[in-house]
């Protein structure tokens, strides 16, 4: 009498699958990876560069926990996709950020046409060794569809004994969690945040749910808190803003491209430079703290405080954005008027702390991440579900390493003559570390 | 690329009822009521009674919150309920309690042409009246689904304005609750345990959620701890083992039969009597708390110490195993062989006492009930969705009052002077009041 509950046409469409692909969909990564990628196909097309996969949470040998099979099968599952021309439609018709036609024809004919190109694999002490080398603007859209493979094979991996019930608590469990973290948001009158989950996440379709959380809990902006997500293919499918601007792959790789001191010592504006030639209004972000946000600031260019704001990304929050403060000041900027957004391991604890501090000093935004996408914390025995502090980052250019410092030694990389270098033509002193827990 | 996840044959199925029924089969009710009506359709066919539901939960103002005409449209549609083709040959051909063609073929006759008879509804000081008048083996099929109509209506009403994501997060934590509980009930290595939860679920789909992660989380009978539901529908659907005997609608209608104080001092057992013609095994429970328990059984002839075991379903539930025992060993019976069936008002806490008190001396099984099937206490503001002490339970036969007594005087029915005739005429002196929650 009852109908049974079962859509025959996904399961056997998805029985198609010879497995069951993580990234489905060249939308399935952050907005600023595509922003990131018409830049560099602009100004830098023909740059060799090789990303690397680097888990800095060692104590997790993902190497015995996510089969290497698996792990080929969805890389080369991400190698057979191509833009869709409904994907094409969106991003050529949609509007970002206020502006039509964000990306410009030629981009887009190139990225109809993109491959991904080759991985490299293989195993070293418990971990993998993941690298792709080839053009910028090829190599660097592996950056988010790698991340996020591994980590929902592991979140698959861990999992994948459970009974059918005993999983429905455990996203229950989540569930749960997430609704009481966007429940304490909510309290805060003008918030505005943004989810930046794509690349930790738990897994595809959790992000998905976790965004359409979001949306309810906090309403959709204008008159709701929720802005907007960094993923386009979940902004296209929920019809969100897709949010995001750019990335420390920019300066990074400027700067390993600069042949003496003072070439390097500008690179970080240079590559905003370019930047302000293609946009403006909010997506004119600074990201300061590539090598250190207080030199960045003293010495950056009067031009760079006319614009919106900045991101914080590393180093302690407070202290960073009082530098802001400070340097808008001396510019004779307004702060009150400048948009500061956090995006450094933040949970509903810390942006209430933040949005405490600064809400009204400055515009403030957040980009929350892993701890909204992968909270599975003690929802397993042991730490099987803890998020990892992964990351896929620009390791070469050219054939020289790439340096990254930030605000804190515990996510500086880079090969350690070079790092001294770097510092000393930066002028960065001692650091406080602190700990890098996603 | 992907397929939408809806089914739209099921989408199209159920936009062609009118209402959304709670109630979809007349097989949605316990076990024991089918037993019960084929003894009554043998024994006592003709009798007139009226059944009438009481909701004992009187700061809950049932009619302020459940619409009447929604009421009434759940009513009306369970009297267009007909046993199908699929449910007849269910209860035809299936085994149960270990033995085939349980229900008579004049029985079956009956039942696959029954309709339930007409109701009367009034309101009055912010409760439903609801009133089942017609012959016995009619009328008693009104019991479960009125409950589960009311019951789910006001469960309905509660959440109607929940959003998508509020509402997935409130199944969520129930979901994450239950759970809990079973994992602690999983500790007890001895444990069996079947859901009575029906009558006052949350809603149906709740209850046939809950009884799946029973059996997933405890394991099937007979190497698991689960030994199955009360409720057909969910025994046929999810191929379970269908769990009950009897219930104090027997007695309670005998004894209003009966003419002398003699013939009402003997209505108890001459129920037992008949079901002793009837069924055999496991199916030889005792509930004799109708008229005070101790009483019963100092008074109760020989052969019914030789039955299988008795259900605890009032009162203080340790002292009453102690009489149960007791009586057993003075009647030359060993009670490690005998089963007792715990009913009333469990959880995980008190099961778990019941359990390490008893286990060993008796066998041990319980009948998990209300906080089984409709825990949601707390997970909406106020007491929005507590579970409510509501029955519907038969208050005439032939016209007479019926009367119960049970272990507790807050469970106490019928007209105050009727009261004190059966409290002389079975010699039940002062009880203990015990507050009813469920």
């Amino acid at each position: 009498m009852m109908m049974p509950n079962v859509d025959i046409a996904a399961r056997v469409y998805n029985h198609r699958w010879k497995i069951d692909p993580i990234v489905r969909s060249l939308l399935d990564t952050d907005f600023y990876k595509l922003l990131m990628c018409q830049s560099v196909f602009r100004n830098k097309p023909d740059t060799n560069v090789t990303f690397q996969l680097i888990n800095r949470t060692k104590s997790v040998p993902l190497a015995e926990i996510v089969d290497e099979v698996e792990l080929r099968e969805q890389l080369d599952q991400v190698r057979n996709l191509r833009l869709t021309r409904g994907e094409s439609t969106w991003l050529r018709g949609n509007t970002f950020y206020g502006k039509r036609q964000m990306f410009r024809p030629d981009f887009m004919e190139w990225l109809e046409n993109v491959q991904l190109p080759e991985y490299e694999l293989s195993k070293k002490d418990g971990q993998y060794e993941l690298r792709f080398e080839g053009k910028w603007p090829e190599v660097m859209l592996w950056e988010i569809p790698a991340l996020a493979i591994i980590m929902e094979l592991r979140s698959r991996a861990v999992t994948k004994d459970m009974g059918r019930f005993e999983l429905q608590v455990l996203y229950a469990r989540a569930m749960t969690r997430v609704w009481e973290k966007i429940t304490e948001l909510n309290k805060l009158p003008d918030l505005k945040i943004a989810d930046f989950g794509t690349r930790r996440r738990h897994s595809y379709l959790w992000q998905d749910w976790c965004v359409q959380a979001m949306g309810e809990g906090l309403g959709h902006a204008p008159d709701g808190k929720f802005i907007g997500t960094s993923n386009c293919l979940i902004a296209m499918r929920r019809d969100l803003e897709a949010i995001g601007t750019n990335a420390h792959e920019l300066p990074m790789v400027y700067a390993a491209l600069a042949d003496t001191d003072e070439e390097l010592k500008q690179a970080p504006y240079r590559v905003l430079a370019d930047w302000h030639e293609e946009h403006d209004g909010n997506l004119r972000i600074i990201l300061p703290d590539t090598y250190g946000t207080k030199g960045f600031l003293e010495g950056a260019p009067d031009w760079l405080a006319g614009w919106t704001g900045i991101r914080v990304d590393s180093g302690d929050p407070v202290e960073n954005t009082e530098i802001a403060i400070k340097w808008w000041k001396d510019r004779g900027e307004d702060p009150t008027q400048k948009l500061v957004i956090f995006s450094d391991g933040l949970d509903e604890k810390k942006i209430e702390e933040l949005y405490n501090k600064f809400n009204g000093r400055v515009k403030v935004s957040f980009g929350w991440g892993t701890l909204l996408t992968n909270d599975f914390r003690g929802l397993v025995d042991g730490n099987g579900l803890d998020p990892l502090s992964l990351v896929c980052k620009a390791v070469e250019a050219e054939g020289r390493p790439t340096v990254k410092l930030s605000d804190n030694p515990a996510k500086a990389m880079g090969p350690a003559d070079e790092i001294e270098r770097y510092k000393r033509v930066f002028g960065v002193g001692e650091q406080e570390r602190v700990e890098v827990f996603v």
